[in-house]
């Protein structure tokens, strides 16, 4: 009896551990993308992102914080649209409950805060690098307080908070639409509205290439951004303490690579097939849309299959990239592409490998998300833009917004002679 | 019997796991230094600094491991001023005598000894920024030698090895004061006996910035320590092995990440309000600041509060940088008010929230901990000074000392033709 | 009962952890080495040594699970030269014969092909280094599918599948030689045969530097190794659920640590000395040469032993990078210096702290992986060469392998002008 009670804290220990250790390796995701956009963006427009990114990290923890928590995951999962509403963080299990529950309360609450707080910024970051180099500072981060406080977390309640998704069979493992495409259609009502860049379409059809000032700093946040999706999508499982479920994470963590690997050689052969050249910028695309294709159902596919799911992903991703510049919507880093495009085809991917789930409920989920985004989106980018504003001057935007809103550039010393 | 056998030994293994995977962490907080000095100082100096940031961690474990240890952890828990002095490290515990100790015994020694370690550059990487771009290397590596090996950890000896603050009843979590402002004191000595940066300060009041080199490097480093600190506050735990535990290190990984988001929005909110413009380099040091102001007490306060302390920091940190330039004591990298100014803050607010602890024996702790590392300091720094100087040539300062002292450039061809 | 059945999965969820995070850690070594070789190549060639870095990991992680994991560790340990072939990962254990096995079967198998897979990379990335600034794209890629797949995984079988160096005695923990030699030796076949970078070596003995682009990139890349190397090594002991084995990952630890720190020491006074300045990429490299000398050996030293195993490995890549210059085979990152060179002090060195490993059993394992390296590179590469030619004409080599392989600068607006 006494060994059964110790074990149960042990197990409560090791899953606890596991969440934290899953939710730090998330947290990388805030620095990659950060390091990604910073990367892809012109040097005159380096700090703004900078500050856009670490901004909206510690708004979307704060607004986690305040409400979103409790309109996630509401005490009573009600199979309805509007979630209840509560505020603040709950206290965490006592010892004695989490004992008592004999395993049914296994992690520590406040470690589920911990993993889940630090997805929230991953919907925002992916906004902030489509709209990039011609929105208002302030702008972004009045409409990222109501994206992540409200729109995030109302989609997800639909499905992870028990909500009438859920009901639905609807199935989305890690988010590739919960997370990655609510971030995409966000951000593409705001390439939208914003309009493109100066000087990025050019009269009969010409498309100006804006290259992006310091890919090294784009390769690395590809990277960080591949490794803190272990966590993203190896946490998920939730649960790690005993031989079933470990068996599950490892397979998760290893078809997790899988796809990414898939995308990179994908991307890579499609860019040399369709551009004529190994370009760099699709091939980080490319590893970044096998990660989100993978994240709606990691575990149910072989090795084998998760690199061919992503692999597509890698070559879905460029069309996509081409298309939306034929549209002449402006996405400086590709984000609607490998988010918003790759993350409705992860959702159709699933009944591919997991038998469970029919394609009807994931048709209706990717509907229903991207019409509750796409609206919610206008909505708030429309207030804002009559309030504030949305798009700097274009004598801002010409002389870079570094030095009108942040009052510093990003390389003083390398660029201050032009 | 077996049975609890088996189960003290699994918590053992989980246990020293945590304090590695925690050690690890920390030593990201060396890349996390490396890259926000090097981001923040010129192009001219970036190599030394890099180089000064590898080497003196190199240092720092080294000279942890001839004595530091045992100074700071001496083997009888001494109410002493002077701790005993020994050296290199004893043997692991054998297994049987963990399994011996019924409990007691709940780590591998080896396994501290890691997360110490690393610990200990964290002090000297303070140190570091603040003197940068004028001092001599070598003689920054020789202060190294001594602030890692003896006055670091004499201090931590008084509080964490047993010494007479502890017995009064002095409380510093993971080291706000014992870590931070121990650097923090070191780089404030260095930088007065230094003196200013040529060209610093003008005639009639004028403060001339000297605008950093590489923001996305300096955001970077922001977002290694963020990181690095949870491995740094929730490592301090010491155990997760049982459930009240694992609840504790969790609430310290949601209250060290809502400090540093509340540290960024304060922050930002200031600069914008104070000076003007969203300037990222106070954004970095506000997520810094909430950091250090919630490494005195990271397990007490409710995530709320928790945000408030790192805002306040957050708030703190712009006026002690602007008080400091009024000063002329030039600090390039910020992280005397960073370490120094807000780690008292961090140990002032223990007592809101955790009623054990007496705000007297925090002033007393703070008071003395700041006249120790003054006086230390002080010496060490003067006697290198008489000895071998500090100060680099007037010549040298202007060139750089990259090419002087290391003899490569960091950037050769985005300078150089200037 | 039921406690001893639960105790058992609760350990195999550990171990599984476990391989997971230092699975992880090695991952982060892939990023490590692109940022090591994209700061130490010029700009012009830094698009694609970013691009060959993440694709040859993609290539490694595709290859591997098609066919290296089994040549690598055959399902029947075989004591012979050729491995058996089988494609593919065959199922992951099940929960029930996990428990079945008693302990037996301790971590899920697929926890281990990720581990084994992040590892493969390494290899192939340190030949990516060696061979840059005048390698075809294509020529590479098609080296790695050979290089990964079929030459590191022969070499790895013949010790760790148990093979017939296994059989002999030789011993070598995480790789000093399987890994890192492999990898230096395959590097030094292509670096001969491709020849030196355009004016690297002048008439008369001049050997013009050729400095790399970005100093804060290359330091940044040692960081993540030696991060990734905690995995590396620690990792390798494949069991932390005892007392015993924890105690064994917490030295290895503290080893690879030590010895990384004896190597940047070493380093900086060897550099001092013998080049007259503090050359920071001679420091970075001995912290590498450090790490890749305990890794034959990291648990049986002392700290103290570990830390001067590192410093003359630090010392040694000094003398093997002026050596190879001396011989003209020009090695832009000194990655066979680091990797190959130190690759065998690592090996020589396992017999001072491991008196059951005998020096001869050594001095034939490095022999006979040296020789079979050599010849398996000299016959891919040739045959390449044969076919689609290695080496980029004049005309690109001079202008930038980026513009003409890559279509991408690496960063456009701080080098465009010239």
């Amino acid at each position: 009896m006494e060994a059964l009670n110790k074990l149960a804290e042990l197990s409560y220990a090791l899953d606890t551990f596991y969440f934290l250790m899953s939710g730090a390796l998330v947290m990388w995701m805030a620095a990659g993308f950060a390091m990604l956009e910073a990367g892809l963006v012109r040097s005159k427009n380096t700090t703004e992102i900078l500050t856009k990114n670490i901004a909206l990290f510690a708004i979307a923890c704060v607004m986690y914080m305040l409400c979103g928590y409790n309109i996630m995951y509401p005490a009573e999962a009600v199979n309805s649209v509007w979630p209840g509403l509560s505020f603040l963080l709950g206290e965490d299990h006592t010892a004695e409950a989490a004992l008592a529950s004999k395993g049914e309360t296994y992690y520590s609450s406040m470690s589920d805060f911990f993993f889940q707080v630090v997805f929230v910024a991953t919907a925002m970051s992916i906004v902030s690098g489509a709209v990039a180099e011609r929105i208002k500072l302030p702008s972004f981060m009045v409409f990222s307080v109501f994206f992540v406080g409200l729109v995030y977390t109302i989609a997800g309640s639909w499905k992870w908070g028990g909500g009438f998704l859920d009901s639905l069979g609807f199935y989305d493992f890690a988010g590739s639409t919960l997370v990655h495409s609510v971030g995409g259609w966000g951000a593409l009502v705001g390439a939208i509205i914003l309009g493109p860049r100066l000087g990025k379409y050019g009269k009969d059809d010409r498309i100006n290439p804006l290259p992006g000032s310091s890919l090294p700093s784009a390769t690395m946040g590809a990277f960080l951004l591949w490794l803190g999706w272990f966590g993203f999508n190896g946490g998920s499982e939730l649960i790690i303490s005993n031989a079933g479920e470990a068996n599950a994470v490892a397979a998760i963590f290893v078809n997790t690579n899988a796809a990414a690997a898939g995308g990179v050689i994908a991307a890579l052969i499609t860019a040399r097939l369709v551009l004529g050249r190994a370009d760099l910028t699709m091939v980080l695309n490319g590893a970044l849309a096998g990660l989100v294709a993978i994240t709606a159902e990691p575990l149910t596919p072989s090795p084998l299959l998760a690199t061919l799911i992503g692999a597509v992903g890698g070559i879905i991703v460029i069309f996509s990239v081409l298309g939306l510049d034929r549209l002449r919507i402006d996405d400086p880093v590709g984000a609607i592409s490998v988010h918003g495009t790759v993350g409705i085809w992860g959702l159709l991917a699933v009944p591919l490998t997991n038998s469970d789930i029919n394609l009807n409920a994931q048709l209706i989920g990717i509907s229903v998300i991207f019409g509750f985004v796409f609206l919610a989106s206008v909505s708030t980018w429309g207030v804002i833009r009559i309030l504030t504003g949305l798009r700097m001057s274009e004598d801002d935007e010409y002389r870079g917004v570094d030095v009108s809103e942040c009052g510093l550039e990003a390389y003083p010393e390398f660029t201050g002679n032009r």
